[in-house]
């Protein structure tokens, strides 16, 4: 059965998926890196990049799952780029350069639809204006029998949570306090009834927690 | 010296460190005892009930830690009682019955002073309508020379954080989304950046995060 799986999703303990003032120069407005700082230095993150290296703790064990069975992802158009409102440009591609880690259909959530790009290693970008479900229904398809990560950003993975349309859901919680910016949790009050939650601290200071259908 | 000491604080995932509604029947809201099942079960708890038995793993030990070296504690007027405004009704003496489980000074924070009652067992509650640093100088003054402990409720706790005024903060965040209530952490921005933090989670399924000045 295909599943629906969010992966290595970093929130302040205050609950922040992102920082106030995404920009070009700041995809995680004034959060900066902080909320990915315990991923930066794994084998995992390093792969991502095209690096040899990284770190095979704990961190890295649970953070390699991500990729692992998937056939598309599902993405909010603020994970994708800056730009709000109609496209002012269409040449952007993406935060992630020619050859981007998916390597997979990328179904990007947006009021405003336009033609799909296709990457260099596997990814195509498609623009969607789509309820969860009826994304969920393209990504299933396009996915050939894989599961479907839902990749971000907080109102997005909020939105498949709400809707209960997720199956595995990976949290990492940094201890920071970001103050401000676009919350995870909001709107999901009892969400751990329909799940089973495991949680383990790293030595990096995180805490992973996982939600798994009982 | 001495310094000002959080214990055993629970919170929810969201951050809740009480729920909505409080009365005399639901002392923490609609959150029920959730935020605290962690803590019936183990020895330090018993204790405080003048019972026998209770666990002794590592909710306990960080758990018992909390009336260690402590001579006085502050508490807002919604963990004193469920009355708001003028008190209607003076004979209200708190939760905890004849001998409550402080057994030290505890001053009470309130727009609304009444006189002091002196209960079995040590512990004396005084009212007082003052700042967190007035209140602190107070405490310290019938602490003789040891900690002083914010006993909560969340917006007592924040605003002695706010102030600068905690050394040791313990903090047990609970895999509950309660989605209302009373938040902690909210206007805390960069917090952590005055303390060492670390976190472990325990086989209960929370996690125990203390602050601690570096």
């Amino acid at each position: 059965m295909s599943l629906v799986r969010v992966h290595n999703f970093s929130i302040s303990l205050d609950g922040y998926g992102t920082g106030e003032g995404q920009s070009l120069d700041a995809p995680f407005g004034h959060a900066g890196g902080r909320l990915h700082s315990w991923f930066f230095g794994t084998r995992t993150f390093r792969r991502m990049q095209g690096e040899e290296g990284g770190s095979t703790g704990v961190d890295d064990a649970i953070a390699r799952t991500w990729a692992d069975g998937i056939g598309a992802e599902i993405m909010g158009r603020n994970k994708f780029g800056p730009q709000r409102g109609p496209w002012q440009d269409e040449d952007w591609r993406g935060w992630w350069g020619p050859n981007p880690p998916f390597h997979t259909p990328v179904f990007v959530l947006t009021h405003h639809p336009r033609p799909s790009v296709e990457m260099d290693g596997g990814t195509v970008f498609h623009f969607l204006d789509a309820s969860p479900e009826e994304a969920l229904r393209r990504a299933r398809e396009a996915a050939g029998g894989l599961d479907v990560r839902i990749g971000g950003g907080p109102s997005s993975v909020r939105a498949f949570l709400a809707a209960d349309l997720v199956d595995h859901l990976h949290v990492v919680v940094v201890p920071v306090l970001l103050g401000r910016g676009e919350r995870l949790w909001d709107g999901l009050e009892g969400l751990e009834q329909r799940f089973r939650t495991e949680a383990v601290s790293s030595p990096s200071g995180v805490t992973h927690l996982t939600f798994t259908r009982p």
